[in-house]
């Protein structure tokens, strides 16, 4: 077994390559800057690249090679993906949604280019997702149509991601129940980055026992991701965040901090970490990057 | 040939059943008012089901059927782009966009739902659309993927409908050229027309010259209905409309009598509908209902 410290090199340099292919392919499939309407591609462009830590494509791509899937095969829905998170974040940061000016540490699109135009950047991100899914010629049909499925249900309602930015929206102002709190994060974050595990496991052909096993690691992932944040909007300064530090507490979200206090979130943290490592023990793959991934997140500082 | 008033009477008996059809489907498609999160479900039903015309459902299926496919496999994809439709009239709607407090006569989803709410329910009904066209189990995998690829360029971007909006709104307040403004209407409107269309010959397997005669019997009839709704905008009461007349001329907006006036946009929309039908005429089957949806949209009063 590799030390931690060589492990957590590979992942760095795994990291590397997949944020380089991502933009290729991102840049691929989004139309030039000065295509008209230029000004709605250059509002894309600007979120798109705007330094997204790109967990989601990370994590799909490395569920997809450990069943080894190639890189090209998985490279266009991991695009999908976060074509989708990144539409989202648009729309999260509105003035009449978050009402967030910073986010990556440069202006929300709507401050850079208006309301109206990071409206419909965001919309045009989700179609150019589902139509870079529906293209991709690296797939067969079936695969393309169970993915587009897939992501249609992590992402919308009743059970994804809008689902859950709507829930959310609901208890602002109230005392929401473990259940409802649990629930809120398992669809506002946890829903999209479980597709990306179970996509990546979908191209790579896993079988029932090992996509089970896949399902469980990418909702422990999912849940982690929303606590760290949520701990990270509480202990973290806005500089080193990019985005607003403390609007949860402002605008009185449903958080794990709110309910529980930091030290015990933390701990809550590193147990959910352990959990998803556990499941990995199913997959009868090579998970040490998978599983590396999970301490990532779990030492996250931005 | 019929008479022209049985011609019509054909056509509201078409009209009324795909109204009865689709509403039936959107209703198998889109969560249930009270599921959670209700508020969000409630705002889609409500802008879903607020008495839209379905001039795009009644193209599709009327294409569909005039190659001869089954009502049961057309109906999907019809709701899906009514469902691409509804998404971009609930966005259009906000006040960073249009700022329209009326849509077919009653509230618009933000006024009633709230701006955060508005803009997830449109979100969703996006990707409900794509989820719709992607489980239709009466087409082929290759079918629904050749449609999704349709409607995301159609909705999309740099050709579709969303760039379109984006077009209209950098035209605000400047003088378009004849070129821009045929664009814009080509895109803002007449994209998502002509997939309609085009989607009923796809599943109803036209011949390749069909297609060109239905694709250009399509670009007609969008261009028919932005001219007429131009028009409508000009000529009619607020209460007849259902949403706020005279909204173009107060935003400035590139339009067709703003360029040409009243009587010669009257002339050209006449000169437009027959030209659509002349496009029918490469088609060897019976294309009446297509000629009489083209009379129906130059007579419109609403």
């Amino acid at each position: 077994m590799k030390d931690n410290f060589s492990i957590m090199t590979v992942l760095q340099e795994f990291l590397v390559n997949v944020n380089r292919d991502l933009d290729a392919t991102l840049d691929d499939l989004i139309p030039k800057a000065d295509a008209a309407p230029s000004r709605l591609h250059e509002a894309i462009r600007w979120s798109v690249f705007a330094g997204g830590k790109r967990i989601r494509p990370a994590v799909l791509m490395a569920v997809g090679e450990a069943f080894g899937a190639m890189g090209r095969q998985l490279l266009r829905t991991a695009a999908a993906v976060e074509m989708i998170h990144t539409y989202s974040l648009i729309h999260d940061d509105l003035p009449s949604m978050d009402n967030d000016d910073l986010r990556r540490g440069k202006a929300a699109c709507h401050k850079k280019f208006g309301e109206a135009t990071a409206i419909l950047a965001g919309d045009v991100l989700q179609t150019l997702a589902f139509k870079a899914a529906a293209n991709d010629e690296s797939l067969s049909a079936e695969t393309r149509l169970n993915l587009i499925s897939l992501l249609a249900d992590a992402s919308g309602t009743p059970n994804g991601m809008v689902a859950g930015q709507q829930l959310d929206l609901d208890a602002e102002g109230k005392k929401p129940s473990i259940d409802e709190i649990e629930r809120i994060h398992r669809q506002k974050t946890g829903a999209l980055i479980s597709a990306a595990a179970v996509a990546g496991a979908i191209i790579g052909h896993a079988s029932g026992p090992e996509m089970a096993a896949v399902e469980k690691y990418a909702e422990k992932l999912g849940l982690l991701f929303q606590i760290t944040d949520d701990l990270l909007d509480v202990t973290q300064a806005t500089a080193t965040l990019g985005k607003t530090a403390g609007k949860d507490a402002a605008a009185e979200k449903a958080t794990y901090p709110r309910l529980y206090g930091v030290e015990q979130t933390r701990t809550m943290a590193d147990t959910i970490r352990d959990e998803a490592c556990e499941a990995l023990s199913a997959i009868k793959h090579d998970t040490t990057l998978l599983a590396s991934i999970a301490d990532l997140i779990v030492s996250r500082t931005s």
